[in-house]
């Protein structure tokens, strides 16, 4: 792996979510990082229960937590927010903790994917935050006069809804930051001909 | 992510190493796995301090242990044994925790891909294991005979040298198990044009 020199961006936001009745995340001005994600935040732990996006296993199962950050672009936001006919798209009501900009096609990243942030924090990529339903249903609470706004929403933010990630170093990360990208060495895997 | 029916294999062997000595493991019939990796193997922990396969940190800093599991293959560890002229190379010696057997091209699973195991245990890839000197001088001092075999070792084992991998389930692992792999949804990531 080596850090791109063309893969360089900026932190636009830093959000965090302390509440156990919503997803919905408000801004900060940084957060510290431990190995468990972002002290405090409602996705914080090293393990987490098996859900929805992980139905390979038993509702409840502990396992790792690589979903400790939600990471979302003002590029894509942008996108899907003219897609839907709104004029803009809060990375809050997506309950992101991070907002990028300056990094082409984020959702994109592969997984194993590291980002570096100048107070030594670095984040490693799982993978595409599928979009589902619930922040849909919280961009309709904000557009009541918007039809299907919670379905609309996850087409319109099909491979734009960002990434997800866990720690690989502890550190802080600063509303202002600069960011840096290292892509994983490329490898093609395609599956043996029956 | 789903599994793919054609990517079934085997586990042909289980192997730890307990000792700080050497890298070299030695074979047991199971192993019980933790969020730290094998109970009481070398590379278990939930973190590692980085090194030369990190050099993007500074030497020493904790990071998190991806790098729990070693893996390689048996169809791979002939092709080397065959660039090598050895008859046979022997997972011990490259410091592997598992040997399978049936999955092809074992070495470019893509970072993400899981690995089931019947006994509820489930390892993630983070990536290909660099062939480094290391296990090719436990290989030459094997065949004394040979010239140049740790040096020769690292060209040889490019690209088949096999997986690292953390847990993603704890669980057990047993020689003999079935292994079922499942792929992260397939991405490709190209840099932008300057």
């Amino acid at each position: 792996m080596a850090r791109s020199p063309r893969l360089v961006g900026r932190v636009v936001r830093v959000l965090v979510c302390t509440e156990k009745k919503t997803f919905v995340t408000r801004e900060v001005a940084e957060v510290p990082l431990t190995f468990e994600g972002i002290e405090g935040d409602r996705h914080a732990g090293h393990t987490r229960p098996a859900d929805v996006r992980t139905p390979w296993y038993p509702k409840g199962t502990p396992i790792r937590n690589t979903r400790q950050l939600s990471l979302v672009s003002s590029e894509e936001l942008a996108q899907v927010a003219e897609t839907l006919g709104l004029p803009e798209l809060f990375a809050s009501w997506l309950g992101a903790n991070l907002e990028l900009v300056g990094i082409p096609r984020l959702t994109q990243l592969p997984p194993g994917s590291r980002v570096f942030f100048p107070g030594d924090a670095v984040l490693a990529v799982e993978g595409e935050n599928d979009p589902c339903t619930g922040p849909g249903k919280v961009i309709e609470s904000h557009h009541p006069g918007h039809e299907k706004l919670a379905s609309r929403f996850v087409k319109a933010a099909f491979e734009r809804r960002g990434l997800v990630a866990w720690v690989d170093r502890p550190g802080i990360i600063r509303a202002g930051d600069e960011v840096q990208v290292m892509l994983p060495k490329p490898v093609t895997y395609v599956l043996p001909v029956e």
